[in-house]
């Protein structure tokens, strides 16, 4: 393991709450890594509804393929579960793969007396080896007589790869009246290779929500989240979300997106979102800069998410933040290559405060000092106008320095 | 000046032929670097033909729309010139881009005698910096006088910048009996940051072509050549292409893009803006490997590119290359994330004759030991059939190493 990132949050893993209707448990199984806890169980109560939003890879894995197949054809009678392993990701095995995915979930589904079609599993580690199912598989009842509702953290770290550090997040939220509880935690910190570090991410509430309007919240919720952050622009072939609602709040049903309160729940849903998409952008592969990069004056809020994209993606903006090079010039380039509408004489830039470029050129005002003394921070701001119209959007990066290198190039699989 | 790229041409710059029509010259006018070549002249007789094709940023620097609007607009009566400065971009410096063009580009219509719509300008080097016009200005009487028909290859260093080697190709072919030449050269080594490194590429030809035919070929030959690169995914603000044709051989014009002269004379073409765009790659910052990529099977050739490019611009398969890692599941992800048709069941990838996957799994005649026997050479090819149609498609592109970082992030501009 590396040492924990720079960027991570000084407090450590949060106190998350008790999600009534929801217990966890965590086990070494030795799937790959030994001495460490590689194998979450969490068991969710009868009446719970579950969303999901997963990878768009034309080469998904098996379990991706299995949960978006349990969401598509609804929930059935009784409790759920997820199952998840690191070491082994179960990607590119062929029919191997479905087949580990169906002996995982039926031995959950046997030991808690549910449908396996509830049985969301994901996996994340290394690929195009066979899923060793007799290491889960044996370990189920230890994972039975382990569940606790206190248990989060341990589960969280069981499905960490080369993440340096756990990553958890929580929120509480009035909703007429009652007040519940939101709770989640994630892994990730490549973006993402399928080897390594895909991304995983599970949202636990007792608030009382159905289930068409819970995925309304949590796709819309996605988009300024997790869609928005990006480390390195590779997307992996198992990033999966999960969000349960178990309803166990003494609450009537949310069962419409217009209701206050879904409006409500939303607000302090994105919020934990976007607490775990940052602690993953944190934790990216050999970070030293958290970036901030905010478009405005695009052509559209879609137009400025793909402009802020192309500056985020870029390695010679990447690497200008690690070396604390107050660059301006590469932005320029990031912008024009982005494809979106941009009038190189109405554009503006600023770093922090400081405005760099004005019109098209470096702003009067400016001085590279200022820009230079500015990037000596460890959280940036970037701001772009493209003075073409009115959408805008924000994205979050971080720099790309010799250490990506080192652990993606000098590591031999 | 680095050390010159392990990849480069062991026989160092090739010996051009005599292109009649063409002269150039090059002097040192201290633009920024001192003590080396840095602005070159080409003199083009009239009756030339010339054709180009440049970057399609939003943000283009003021030479690139002036050439462009150049041709848009058609050759004026006359002869012609291309005046190309290194150590300033003259990009995003406002108002000022287009009067320093004008400024620049008058000074040589003035020298030849020629009207300046008929002078192509670039520039390449540090932006936001106003182009001091008058060190170029004051540099051409010198220019006139030095103006040789074997004077290519001082042409092709004055334009260099973080180049570690001058870049330049050659063929003839025999069209309709008559053997004419093609001669060119080309800087570039990223791809491409705008205050380093823009693409530049001259061609020139004694063969008999109008406008029109010449602009089909060139802009057809640019999509499977120049637009077939990578190095880094960042495109640059300035890159230009200008291909001329003197008319100076014996021989009656080429007016039809059908006619089997045109056809050849495209091939010879092809031929050397490959060799060139290759020679660009082996030069790209860091570069450690040339690798070649090449996607069968796939919905379209359009589809074919669009995946290959994403496997050549995945930071991950190329920190892979750099690490001499045979990771086939980064290929993989990068396949998944093109977002164009591909079947995880019915994909094979090669390391050169080695098949590595093959429909969904690692071939089970496959040893990991030959892949990283293989990952050992300089120049590598993959392949990799999405079997799911007859589009296909190659690109070209270098690992990702820590010299990138350190050429990008440690130096302070």
């Amino acid at each position: 393991m590396s040492d924990i990132s720079p960027l991570a949050p000084k407090g450590g893993f949060p106190k998350l709450p008790v999600i009534d209707g929801v217990r966890f448990a965590a086990v070494e199984a030795g799937v790959k890594y030994q001495g460490r806890l590689d194998v979450m169980l969490v068991e969710i109560a009868e009446g719970s509804a579950i969303a999901g939003t997963f990878t768009r890879s034309k080469t998904r894995a098996a379990p991706v393929l299995w949960c978006q197949e349990n969401l598509a054809t609804g929930l059935r009678a009784g409790g759920a579960a997820i199952l998840v392993n690191s070491g082994n990701a179960n990607a590119f095995t062929g029919n191997n793969g479905m087949n580990g995915v169906e002996v995982t979930a039926g031995a959950v589904a046997e030991t808690l007396g549910i449908n396996p079609r509830n049985v969301f599993v994901a996996s994340t580690g290394v690929i195009g080896e066979p899923l060793p199912a007799e290491r889960i598989t044996s370990k189920m009842n230890a994972l039975r007589d382990g569940l606790r509702d206190t248990n989060a953290e341990d589960a969280a770290r069981a499905i960490m790869t080369t993440d340096t550090y756990a990553k958890g997040a929580k929120a509480s939220v009035e909703l007429g009246g009652v007040t519940v509880q939101i709770a989640g935690f994630a892994k990730g910190s490549g973006m993402i290779a399928p080897d390594m570090a895909t991304m995983l991410v599970f949202v636990f509430t007792d608030a009382k929500i159905n289930q068409d309007v819970l995925q309304q919240i949590v796709s819309g919720a996605t988009v300024t989240t997790f869609n928005s952050i990006t480390v390195d622009s590779d997307t992996s072939t198992s990033d999966s979300l999960v969000v349960t609602a178990t309803g166990k709040a003494a609450m009537d049903e949310v069962t419409s997106i217009t209701d206050p309160r879904a409006v409500a729940f939303g607000d302090a849903l994105h919020g934990v979102m976007l607490e775990l998409a940052h602690l993953v952008v944190r934790d990216g592969e050999g970070a030293t800069k958290f970036i901030e990069i905010t478009v405005n004056g695009a052509e559209s809020d879609a137009a400025a998410k793909i402009v802020g994209l192309s500056i985020a993606n870029s390695p010679l903006v990447k690497t200008a933040f690690a070396g604390e090079d107050p660059n301006w010039g590469r932005i320029v380039m990031a912008i024009g290559k982005a494809g979106e509408a941009a009038d190189r004489d109405k554009l503006s830039i600023w770093f922090g405060d400081i405005l760099v470029a004005d019109k098209g050129w470096v702003s009067p005002d400016y001085r590279e000092e200022d820009g230079a003394d500015y990037m000596k921070g460890q959280d940036l701001n970037v701001t772009v106008d493209l003075g073409v119209g009115d959408g805008s959007a924000t994205v979050w990066t971080c720099d790309l320095t010799h250490q990506y290198i080192t652990i993606n190039a000098d590591y031999r699989s």
